[in-house]
């Protein structure tokens, strides 16, 4: 049985950690809202959020036969104990988990540096307000969140490859994930911060060429960034 | 053997909801930023921010012998397992998961209505940038997530009585912390929200008198609502 991913079809956004996941997992799977036809397309998306009895309350959320899943971290603990991209043991997977949710948080305060006022405003409606939370994010955030990754590296008693144990999990590509998205949105911000973890800069690179990942990015199902997903790149926030 | 919970020692904020997950579990803790004396205080909780081999990122974290345990949806989900306040199947078990992560969302939308550019700045130095934040999060987002929860109790085939089956879990909890903050933070906008989710005002009445929460509440455990706090009463921001 395939999965069925529902999240906004033009944007990688917090989709994209889930289809990431897939990916390397090997796992089939349909990005419905990006699909044309009965059933499909964001009008299936919108039906379920209004009438699954269980109701996620915002994409991204993944279906399994009856079940759904939503929240992006929950959805990663998920498929990853169902495809061995997480740890086999409780206190590692409980570790993985932690890393994911702070990795999320990370997610979150990206959005907020082009929408720090209103989710529902265009960023073009509140500028001023960007610049001010851009400058924090840009020299303090930044760099914290990707040292704190460094350290975790640092600190692997299994080695620096991974950020648990010595095999890749889905906080990996998460992490991947956040590099890819830092550098398009915040591209001098991010390679100074970068300077000082070089450890972070390997795993990245470990990702990419990974067979699975390698042939994911260079298909038509990586969406390119843009100025509608959570990273976007706009010259006057980075500096 | 005990607990060691590790929060700021002078808000509810995120800490909260650990802190009523082990009162209504009945379980031994310390709350030790609050605590006075050798490995206690705030320097106990920067050191092993600084020094665990695997660093929390940020409070609140929980420690039991040698785990240590961060980000608050984590650990309500170990905590759940452990003490009953979880379900026993997957199913619900990833359901509650969910629930408590849009919960957690939320609880950051409330923290950003007063500090929507700067973490590092005071409400002062942005009050006109909170002004504007505060209008979408009262009259769109306040009603948006209690009216999720009001559907949730709705669907819930064993009654509208708890989130997630017949019985409460750690989620329900964090609902009825979640009404108690933004009472306190948002009067005005909290009651006309509520006004359309009976199902949720009556979960906050049905686990406030439960003997141990209601023991937690009149204690001095339970740290007034203030300022400092992620719920926070600034009258020109409700309306």
């Amino acid at each position: 049985m395939s999965y069925e991913l529902y999240y906004w079809p033009t944007i990688q956004g917090r989709g994209e950690f889930v289809r990431l996941a897939l990916e390397e997992a090997g796992a089939a799977y349909a990005d419905v809202a990006r699909e044309k036809g009965e059933g499909k397309g964001l009008p299936a998306l919108m039906a379920l959020m209004k009438d699954a009895a269980r109701p996620p309350f915002a994409p991204p959320f993944l279906k399994h036969g009856e079940q759904i899943v939503g929240q992006t971290s929950a959805i990663l603990a998920w498929l990853g104990d169902r495809h061995g991209l997480a740890p086999d043991n409780d206190t590692d997977r409980l570790w993985v988990e932690q890393i994911q949710l702070t990795l999320a948080d990370l997610v979150t305060e990206a959005h907020d540096s082009h929408h720090p006022v209103g989710l529902s405003l265009y960023y073009k409606d509140q500028k001023p307000e960007a610049a001010r939370r851009s400058e924090e994010f840009r020299d303090k955030r930044i760099p914290k969140f990707l040292g704190w990754c460094e350290t975790i590296l640092d600190r692997n008693p299994k080695g620096p490859a991974w950020l648990v144990g010595d095999r890749l999990t889905y906080a990996d590509l998460s992490l991947f994930q956040v590099v890819e998205g830092l550098r398009y949105a915040f591209p001098k911000a991010t390679e100074r911060a970068l300077k000082a973890c070089p450890k972070v800069v390997a795993l990245h690179e470990a990702v990419a060429p990974r067979p699975r990942i390698a042939a994911y990015l260079a298909s038509d199902r990586r969406i390119p960034f843009n100025e509608d997903g959570i990273f976007r790149r706009y010259a006057e926030l980075d500096g």
